[in-house]
């Protein structure tokens, strides 16, 4: 939340619970990659460098409280909230391996080389050290929620690889590509914390189906809106390298859009850009992200995004009125509204 | 166990009992993998070349067996196996990126960096895959188990990439190495074939405690046999490339044995010798092979892996004699017979 948010004034109850639960999370979160082992110690301090708006964590609380009103949330959902969190970062460092392959590929040190075979193995003592936790929940039906949603993320990553420099990648794929790469487990977090408040023999119960659905809507939006980001974000405001998706050959939605809207000649020409960008011999994307915009393709992208967060909403009907309902509402339209 | 055993008259219908449940092993790990993705079923054919001895479901199945004599191993064993050679698989094909970051050091071709991409996203699959499949065991501690396991294995491995090119790497370090990377999992593999057995709450009995023990220095003794055959193999019989170690800076047993007992010229000259092969500036290491064995250094490693294995048999006095029993043992002898 840290800053993502403008909290309305009766928000500010549950806000404050969702940042003390926060901080229940992180501590789960450094004990259990806690290790006897110097070097393992040594290797998790640049897990530091990976963290983010803890957003996962975040929707495990509020789907939790909002699930039933009346309990609290607890130490359980602090613990699905430091596993999902855990999973996530997993990826994050894996995608540093395909990133700095990428890197390399314009001729790099011997540095990176280890710097990489240290990523595959932190990676997996993430993914490794977040089932081991899951497990202390008590129920084998987490470990098949975290288990399963790390299994579509392998196919969305998958899919997107052999996406990879498909310049005629189309908007069903995308989004099958969205869906499980990244709406999978922001699902699975929500069905989560509903879980660890109804009891994991709820997986079948409207709250816990409309949650489930809910987070697999903002998820595919906030995707979009990374996307949107990664071509019209300054580095400094995104906090991450911008630009990157076109480096690594991968068409998102603005992209999708304009090459469908764009007349022949545009087109030819975006497509050129799109390849030098791709084989590293462009240095600068702003033409490109100009005929983007002038097809109209950042506001169509924005226009969905929203239209997402719209449907996501609507899947909370079983979900009684609460201010940890309202929050989620808050939060699903921050997910496109933000510039980092 | 294909063709790596012997067997006696006697133990033949256990033998055919394990084989029939290898099958079932199988299809499970086939079942679990499949995907309504093409790309994903296109990824997992990979799978095949790691496909090897199957050692850890055959653990699974015979310490089933050998807990309680009286019962049949059944389902249970089947997925637990399967998820331990799942897991099993995705050391390799990860250790396989660390493997091809090397061979890359020498400059390959781009080509080979996508497959390290694969490689990374396969190891993620299998192992995701291996934690759902293992939640559907109906209780949490499977799952702890496998997670811990998994969690020790990737310290190991980082042990490892952070004593590389150690020239003064002590035995010490390389038992805690062992211990991590390779015992930890065998002996969760024989926990889980007990524990399939006699109940998922018996982890403190003496029989599951025994079996564990039994597996971890059967680990370490595999490892070591393994360690001996990347020296002394020729790539034909082991059936992967050997001399992989020395490539790779790893100091193991026969190796920090010999430079112990070296005089100092001869320690020079060795100390030399790995160091060119590290450096990949060494075609062949017949020569340094030829040192080691002057030092009665292949025959000290097989001794130690010969002397784990009768402490691995001493970790039996609470399982009762059975067929299952002595086949454990005739495995274990195996472990450090094998020439492949």
């Amino acid at each position: 939340m840290r800053g993502v948010l403008d909290i309305p004034e009766e928000l500010i109850e549950i806000q404050q619970q969702v940042a003390g639960g926060l901080v229940e999370v992180e501590q789960i979160f450094a004990q259990q990659l806690a290790s006897d082992l110097l070097a393992v110690d040594a290797m998790c301090e640049h897990v530091e460098r990976y963290r983010g708006k803890m957003l996962r964590p975040t929707l495990v609380m509020l789907c939790g409280a909002a699930s039933s009103p009346d309990s609290k949330v607890g130490r359980s959902h602090a613990i699905a909230g430091a596993v999902c969190e855990m999973v996530h970062m997993a990826t994050l460092v894996h995608d540093d391996v395909l990133d700095e392959a990428e890197i390399r590929r314009r001729g790099e040190t011997l540095n990176q080389l280890r710097g990489n075979e240290m990523a595959v193995i932190l990676g997996d003592y993430l993914i490794a050290s977040a089932y081991e936790l899951c497990s202390s929940l008590d129920s084998p039906i987490p470990s098949r929620i975290v288990g399963n949603a790390s299994a579509v993320m392998c196919t969305g990553e998958l899919l997107q690889l052999h996406n990879r420099d498909n310049l005629s990648l189309d908007e069903t794929t995308y989004f099958e590509i969205l869906e499980r790469k990244t709406a999978a487990l922001i699902g699975a977090s929500c069905e989560l914390g509903a879980l660890c408040t109804l009891g994991f023999d709820q997986q079948k119960s409207d709250v816990v189906v409309g949650l489930r659905a809910f987070g697999k809507r903002v998820g595919v939006a906030f995707q979009i809106q990374d996307d949107v980001l990664d071509l019209t974000g300054t580095q400094e405001v995104v906090g991450k390298s911008v630009g990157k998706d076109l480096e690594k050959g991968k068409l998102t939605y603005p992209l999708i859009h304009h090459l469908a809207n764009a007349d022949a000649e545009q087109r030819g020409r975006s497509l050129e850009m799109i390849r030098a960008a791709a084989s590293g011999s462009a240095n600068e994307t702003g033409e490109l992200v100009d005929a983007i915009r002038a097809t109209g393709s950042i506001d169509a992208a924005q226009k969905m995004a929203k239209s997402l967060i719209g449907d996501a909403k609507n899947e909370l009907t079983a979900v009684e009125d609460s201010p940890s309902k309202a929050m989620l509402m808050v939060l699903a339209d921050a997910v496109v509204q933000r510039s980092h």
